[in-house]
């Protein structure tokens, strides 16, 4: 079965799969496969969580850090009180990433959704797709030039406020995409949320961290609303396995312009070094780019 | 065709219908319509808007302030720089109305994403639903109770921040949907979100309206990222031409208690006096509420 999925979707030049908690991977990757009611679409009530699949030559596939990136779109259910089965999603996984042979970098995302409005008795819809990774997202460690944009809150504007939602990473993601569209509107690759106080807190898709001496440090999540990043938290861990100081802080602007280098981890483009915020050249050091991808890309510990 | 729709429906229990743009109404409501990677779905990224349907014994449908509604998602949809081809919507729109004959109040709502991130040749995804209007809308004229929450940024927030979509009705509705979930859990019927500097805002889905003496006022949009409301701007229409003086303004919640009255507006449940405000009771006059009521009832002007 996998085998005549692989001829197909490589007849049609696009390979990718779907697959649809409670029924399975599904032959026809463009199938419709979500009501007009679906919560998901029309209220953006659901949460999604994404990483890199690995393919191989024979079609063996690795999930890079797995159980941490469904640790966390458990949370992200939990936050929004949808019923996430956890056991279910690894099945379904299991499957899908058995069904899918094309060798090279693909991304694997489960999405959950509330459900449909008109069928309660329904309570959730799931469903997973695997897509090749775009070339963008490939090229990202020659670094990539970055533009400031207001995030419209203060830093700390999530404490206490669970119904904002802050660091749930929910299907709510209009802003992201539109951050992002006005990053290239400027000319940048990517852009960087910046809180009213003046601080940097993340990229729509990405983590940031940045270097001062031998000392990486990321945001600080309480309050911030900022995302807990898997890619960021496994450089971290590679570097502290390592002797490398890491902690989590708040940074201005202008001081992050003044750190010796500064990069945005995600799933997708893995380590992307900043070359340019808004314009300035930042420090670059290619031997910590270095450390970080392999710290990132090596297997959960 | 629409006859046969209508008994289809009247024998599954529970009347719904959906409709597709460039495609019609679909047979079958509960037919899935979108493909799992339609970015409406994955990343929120779309818009919509909703208005109220009211049909007779005979099946003959009036749409409130249809025109209005469509000028705000054309906006809402330029925002978000979607093409939104507003003849084609108002085909479709005719159509489903047309095929639509379950007597009462029912909700109209169209819905427009940036289509599928695997298939840009098909740049859009349009997709309409009717539904009943549930029973707590229908019996918000009788008063409710509200708790304020905070939305976490200042009132001037949205100040050329473009990006972060203010005022755009966008599929990106989650904390929304998530401050409804906070106000039931607390006993309230609904929250009234404030901004980080004190200021009453809006309703996760209602406009807020106050009245000092004769005078009516609502949420000065500019910078506060509210929705512009069609409800109450078609109430604020019928006060002036009654000679009732309107404004817009910013309230604070104290000063907001403390007035003559005020008012959740929206197109679902219309015109919904508050009657307590955190647990603080506030000042009633039922005429003034069917003054309101009768403003947005009326066909446009």
């Amino acid at each position: 079965m996998s085998r005549a999925y692989d001829r197909r979707v490589a007849e049609a030049g696009s390979p990718r799969l779907i697959a649809v908690l409670g029924v399975g991977v599904i032959d026809d990757p463009d199938r419709a496969v979500l009501c007009a009611d679906d919560l998901g679409l029309t209220r953006g009530d659901g949460c999604f969580d994404a990483t890199r699949l690995v393919t191989d030559t024979e079609g063996n596939s690795r999930v890079d850090h797995l159980n941490a990136h469904m640790a966390r779109f458990q949370r992200s259910a939990a936050g929004l009180e949808v019923p996430c089965d956890l056991d279910a999603w690894h099945e379904l996984i299991a499957e899908a990433v058995a069904a899918w042979t094309q060798p090279g970098h693909a991304v694997l995302r489960v999405i959950l959704t509330r459900g449909r409005e008109s069928a309660p008795a329904q309570p959730v819809t799931g469903v997973l797709t695997i897509t090749p990774l775009d070339e963008a997202a490939l090229n990202g460690l020659e670094g990539i030039s970055v533009i400031t944009l207001s995030r419209g809150h203060a830093a700390d504007a999530f404490t206490d406020v669970p119904w904002l939602l802050g660091g749930i990473k929910s299907l709510s993601y209009a802003t992201n995409v539109s951050a992002g569209r006005e990053a290239k509107r400027r000319g940048a690759d990517d852009a960087l949320f910046v809180s009213t106080d003046g601080y940097a807190l993340e990229a729509p898709r990405s983590a940031l961290v940045w270097r001062i001496g031998d000392h990486l440090a990321s945001t600080r999540l309480d309050g911030s609303g900022v995302l807990a990043s898997i890619t960021q938290v496994a450089a971290f861990n590679g570097a502290t396995a390592e002797g490398v100081p890491t902690s989590y802080d708040l940074i201005t602007v202008p001081e992050l312009v003044r750190t010796d280098g500064a990069w945005l981890l995600s799933s997708g483009r893995l380590v992307a070094p900043i070359l340019q915020l808004d314009g300035t050249t930042l420090a670059h050091d290619g031997a910590w780019t270095d450390r970080l991808l392999n710290w990132v890309i090596q297997p959960d510990m």
